[in-house]
């Protein structure tokens, strides 16, 4: 085995790489054996097609298939991405036993170089590992999948936009953090929530915010402490350990889960990443994916009411505060009418009356009218009338 | 005075209430003396134009100069921002005393209305307050200008994006945080950092860091330990509250401020930033700016090397990593070298060796060549041959 370097590492760290180190070597270890057998080295990889994309309808997951291929090292057709993801996995492996920290730009730096080879002619000829980092980006999800290791357990890291508030204790590293004690500012939460332990929690819902500025207003005037919440946000898109994090409070807590975004496709598309994930990565959304979540608003019926609902504006402040929405605002909500979890009677309704009304409006509307409003009446009487879609 | 809603609120805030509640109220009190003695209300502003902001090259700092201008109601040209100015100024003193955390943009909806209005030929005639949050924004600063009170003052809030570890203690809102006990987490500063009050602190720099994921990696190997550093990241463009935290560090603490970016004229604008502040908005720069702080790199000599000074990277490195300036970027440079604070021999060096080669660099490149070159050589090495330029 591999000896720590003297640098500082955290002890949770140091588990994490020798766990990951020891699994991918093994993952790759198999090439060795075929070429002292004299057999042809190949990778046998899970497809990451669409086609092998399946949606669970009940785990409510999309799921990685069944179906494989194989990665020759001698076809011409397969040689250099063969040579890419054996870079890769070197690299990976090399950054895992260095106690090392990359970033995937630096992974796709790592590997930049150029080789120079006599071509079967006799010919010099010079070949880039990589071009661009979409290269090596997609040689890392295929290690991803073929060694059944998400980049954050090989301690991979990202840059991270998540912060959480909240009465819960969590270990992080070495430390034990009071999530209830960060003042006026929030703790951001790390990019590999994994990693993460929870230690006690005394809360009975997640609220999880799209805006960052909501996020403060909400945390200076002691939302988390009135309604017991563990309080969130994902500043804009939630990144992948946001997203984990959330999937974590859901499942291993068994916390209810509240999304709060503007009402408007971007918003419901937020909570579509929280809820389902991408279904381009769908090996990721097993991990990441909430199924669970609830979108709280602001939904369509808030601003307009309907049949036995009072709106929540009234028509003064829907002449001031309702935004037009934009050509591509309506394509984005056509787009999705057709994702599978969207087809539901609540989702098309939410989303046919904004074709109609062709009207957005940002949640900074709703604390316009008193963040004491959003507090104390918004979001517990959506609650409690179970005035949410899932 | 106002009682203190039953909604949770930190003695902090209370008392920094209290304080912009008041001397908001003493500035706009003069406006109904005037009314009662029959003079014709009107506000005296220190003008925020270009031509009134000074550079101060010995605290090297801009400022506002002395000019002021009158705003007044009985003018057909100033009714129209005399009325705003008071709406806004009303919205605030509400908010303060109500004990809210209205964010800019829930001020511009705040008093987003509709006036009706008989006009001098009987006729019923609207008038909208403001139409953009640009207009409601001017207002603000307007006000901010006129009481002498930045909106952070008045618990204004706002996103907040920047991060900060090390080994130093602080009091913020009711708790104190001890920001070397975060985990591989961090602490989120909170928008209004000069309600932080620094407990105490064991650290010898501070390193601020564009990329937040670069952040990320220099946490979690321990730089700050080893350095006795406290480590921010602005995750990008400095926003207000990281800028007064690095100032206030550097100011009162007397820290040494470092900034690391990229090596682009992008890096050079945050660290600009960081150290002016905007031309245009000169009047927060005073409490902004740390105009102390050193550009530690990446830097062009970093890359190219130049006589005496041998590069970080070699030929093949540099051919691997270096990416090409787009036009963007070549205007961008040709206009900072006509700020005052880049007309020095060191930038003027830097900016046209960047002209010259037409080439850029990601911090993500030094990284690349290992995360402890980055921290055991690149780093160290060009403080102590104090290889920053000021």
């Amino acid at each position: 085995m591999f000896m720590p370097s003297p640098h500082y590492s955290s002890k949770v760290d140091q588990k994490a790489r020798l766990l990951a180190a020891e699994k991918l070597k093994s993952h790759f270890e198999k090439l060795v054996k075929d070429i002292i057998d004299g057999e042809e080295p190949k990778l046998i990889i899970p497809k990451r097609t669409l086609s092998n994309t399946i949606f669970d309808s009940k785990r409510k997951l999309l799921l990685l298939g069944s179906e494989v291929f194989e990665r020759r090292f001698l076809d011409v057709h397969e040689a250099r991405k063969f040579m890419q993801t054996l870079l890769m996995g070197k690299i990976i492996y090399e950054a895992l036993i260095n106690n090392e920290y990359p970033t995937i730009r630096d992974l796709y730096y790592r590997g930049k170089h150029t080789i120079r080879f006599k071509s079967y002619k006799g010919k010099i000829e010079e070949e880039n590992t990589w071009d661009e980092q979409k290269e090596s980006d997609s040689v890392l999800r295929d290690i991803e999948v073929y060694a059944d290791l998400l980049r954050e357990d090989m301690l991979i890291l990202s840059k991270e936009k998540g912060k959480v508030v909240g009465d819960m204790r969590i270990r992080s590293g070495d430390d034990v953090i009071d999530l209830s004690k960060m003042g006026h500012g929030a703790y951001a939460i790390e990019p590999t929530p994994d990693l993460i332990e929870f230690v006690d929690v005394d809360a009975e819902l997640v609220m999880v915010v799209e805006k960052d500025a909501v996020f403060q207003q909400l945390h200076r005037a002691g939302f988390w402490r009135k309604y017991r919440a563990i309080l969130i946000t994902s500043a804009g898109q939630p990144d992948r350990a946001t997203r984990r994090f959330v999937r974590r409070l859901n499942e291993e807590l068994k916390l209810p889960v509240f999304i709060l975004t503007d009402a408007d496709p971007y918003g419901w598309y937020i909570y579509s990443v929280f809820r389902i994930g991408s279904i381009t990565l769908s090996y990721e959304s097993e991990r990441l994916a909430t199924p669970e979540a609830k979108f709280l608003g602001v939904s369509m019926t808030d601003i307009f009411g309907e049949k036995g609902k009072k709106p929540y504006l009234n028509e003064s402040e829907r002449r001031n505060f309702i935004i037009k929405a934009k050509k591509t605002d309506i394509k984005r909500a056509q787009e999705l009418l057709n994702y599978e979890w969207f087809k539901t009677e609540k989702w098309v309704k939410e989303i046919n009356l904004f074709l109609e009304k062709q009207s957005k409006l940002e949640i900074e509307a709703l604390t316009g009218k008193g963040l004491y409003f959003l507090i104390d009446t918004y979001i517990p009487t959506k609650i409690q009338t179970k005035d949410f879609i899932e």
